[in-house]
């Protein structure tokens, strides 16, 4: 490889491990890509407490700013499977199940089609962890995608094959955790 | 404590460890205050390579929206010791030391006035480390700061008393990093 080369690589970035940390440093990277004029696409696959509403909140106003003034790149948002919750059971395991491998599934079009220049797939670790989309053919697709596309996955028990094929991993791990001390979840930390 | 006050509570976060993630999650957590509408505060203690232009964009479009819509919070993002740099040596030591003594003296003003709702304090662990500002007037300025002040401090090496009064203590640790590969830094993922 040419310097260049190795300079301009697309990455296939995890961020795994126990500890918060793992969401948030995927979209403080995404805020590199959008300054980079490139095209972000974010992909939530775990409704969580708020749905991350803070960072979606900020991203759509960076998207709103690129279409006004061409400043940064366009955002995409999506919940994949919106409607549905792990958390309150509505619904089968197999719908969980289906709408998981369905969202994956149009993430794979949008690499095929170059969609994006960068892709968010948060908590996408739990799908292929509970084998709802296979771990294998996720990555085929991404080793196989062309383009300058950069991917990154977040969420605990990353699937081996994944961060065997992975360019960067990192592992946030817990040293201290405020809710050991009776500390609840708060409005600007946890969401 | 009340449910109350365990839910509003600020927090100390550390975010520290060899590995990338560190800042990102930072600014990841700074989005989730901006759109809280809290008046968020970025200070930069180390020159890095460009400085983290890509978030540093970001917000300052944020800090934008803000003032045009009234949409999320203010943003202030400040250079300690603009001019200076690490890397290259510029001037001595001392100067280095006085510089950022000097800008952590103006981040405790800022607190003791409550200016801000969020505070990044991005690589402060370094200028703590190197003996440039002591880490006990930091552990006391915090531990007495009063209101609702959240404050993140990033960076390797943070010193133990730090992350004892710490509420909040992330490792980044690394599993896989491009660059045993390879890989050299590149654009919207380094910077």
């Amino acid at each position: 490889m040419t310097t260049r080369q190795r300079r301009n690589r697309p990455l296939l970035v995890v961020h795994t491990g126990e500890m918060k940390g793992k969401s948030t440093a995927a979209f403080g990277l995404a805020l590199r890509g959008w300054n980079q004029g490139w095209s972000v696409g974010v992909f939530q696959f775990v409704k969580s407490a708020k749905w991350k509403v803070g960072e979606e909140a900020a991203f759509r106003a960076l998207g709103r700013v690129h279409e006004q003034t061409g400043e940064g790149g366009p955002v995409e948002w999506h919940k994949m499977g919106e409607g549905w919750s792990w958390a309150r059971k509505q619904g089968s395991e197999q719908d969980h199940a289906a709408a998981a491998l369905e969202g994956w599934r149009e993430i794979a079009r949008r690499i095929a089609d170059q969609r994006h220049g960068i892709y968010v797939l948060d908590e996408f670790t739990y799908p292929m962890h509970w084998g709802w989309v296979d771990v294998d053919e996720v990555v085929s697709v991404l080793a196989a995608r062309e383009g300058f596309q950069h991917v990154v996955i977040t969420g605990r028990n990353a699937p081996q094959a994944l961060v065997d094929a992975a360019d960067l991993v990192v592992q946030m791990t817990k040293v201290k955790h405020p809710m050991d001390a009776g500390q609840k979840g708060q409005r600007g930390i946890e969401w």
